[in-house]
């Protein structure tokens, strides 16, 4: 099954007032969307509406209460950047308030002069769960979306510590779904800009799998229902500049799709 | 004002079912506690119900959708670690999932051989806000309160990034509530240890003071009410064994006390 959170086009529905910012769960099948009488972690309750993919705006999947990120996880990308290979996952967080959806724009904020892509395929989290083991971890994963771990490399290089670099505002594309039915041992990550090719790798490739990241980040902390875990980013990351169109796309899930602008203050 | 989060001890209260777990907000005044209708956010309501302090369990003060934490604020602190003094904040964060309240237990893993204390101030947002001024920054906190950053030492040398090594369970202890009166450009930060002082500080002495740290943290990321930031951890940093009672004391504030205990797999 396709999950998205979206909100109805204001030009294309007679709507009121409350329902313009009114956000919905959805059930994607072919070009419409049926909505669902609530989140969806606990069971898929279809409702009775049903619109146009066409005429709703998709909004990032999930709402977490936070967002984990694992480093240097493609063999690819660890000898791009000539670090040694690590023994466990690099963990570290992203803000949850960067968190945007497919078509949405990543601002690039005056504090940065290199503003990087990462196509990454990203663990959706079903249920509040601690110390899940890998052979467990199906259990708990709801799903899989595509996610580009967008990052300031200039100020993460400066910080050191990730998490400024990878949390402004925006820099957290997700979606354009949740695909819960995916073999993410064997799907293919690829982000385009401007149509042009820029990564394209496997998760096979992955030096640690899904389901052990699951065990690995859950052995530290309690993971929520709709808490997001990023698997790592492929080699051919680069900058983005005012204008572009990037696309992550991931195979078995789709193309989550976001234009770059400079963010105006 | 003193606000709180808490819930009533089961003992003490003829409690229906459902008040039983029923999580409420309150204004601390004296040695009781005034509920109020909401959270305390968009305007303090005082209810009608008032308890006696000790007939209460103090939670955390607040639930974040983050909680972004300093790095090498304080001089002292620098100079214990040998680092050079940073010309600017250093931010990572902490996952919301590791906060844990007044006289709660602090659990050590078996993942790790050597977890510290951090005694600190941290600011309480109180709006959705960007992009903050130091001089606007009064505008947007809500008050203060204490936090002990408890940081699993090795694991935070061994990844480099500081997130896992700070985001295990309970390892955000915060309270036991927020003070919204309080100049915290110069209060007593002092963390106890089995009643024996272990860090002693003044705000002072922090390189980049509160003010300043909302304008850097804002500028990269969007607060929400309720977030929190915690500010650095002076000099005297050590580590906790099962058994250890450890007290942070904020002036102005009050004291936030966990006892320590190994987790149980």
């Amino acid at each position: 099954m396709l999950i998205a959170r979206f909100q109805l086009l204001s030009n294309t529905h007679a709507l009121t007032p409350s329902s313009e910012t009114e956000t919905f769960w959805g059930l994607v099948e072919g070009d419409t969307i049926l909505t669902l009488k609530s989140p969806p972690f606990e069971g898929i309750e279809p409702g009775e509406e049903r619109f146009p993919l066409s005429e709703v705006s998709l909004l990032s999947p999930v709402c977490p209460s936070k967002v984990v990120a694992i480093g240097w996880n493609y063999e690819g990308h660890i000898r791009e950047l000539g670090n040694p290979f690590p023994s466990e996952p690099l963990i570290f967080l992203k803000a949850p308030s960067a968190m945007i959806g497919h078509n949405a724009n990543i601002l690039l904020p005056p504090e940065s002069g290199r503003v990087d892509f990462e196509g990454e395929l990203a663990i959706v989290i079903g249920r509040k769960c601690r110390r899940i083991s890998r052979d467990q971890a199906r259990d708990v994963i709801f799903g899989y979306t595509a996610l580009n771990d967008v990052t300031a490399r200039d100020l993460q290089k400066k910080d050191g510590q990730f998490s400024r670099a990878k949390s402004f505002d925006t820099f957290c594309p997700a979606g354009p779904w949740i695909q819960t039915d995916l073999d993410p041992t064997a799907v293919r990550v690829m982000t385009h800009v401007n149509n042009e090719l820029k990564q394209d790798d496997n998760t096979s490739t992955m030096l640690f799998n899904p389901y052990y990241i699951v065990e690995y980040v859950s052995a530290a902390m309690t993971l929520n229902a709709g808490d997001i875990i990023a698997t790592g980013t492929p080699s051919g990351v680069g900058p983005l500049s005012p204008g572009d169109e990037v696309t992550v796309t991931v195979e078995g899930i789709g193309s989550l799709t976001n234009f770059v602008k400079p963010e105006v203050i």
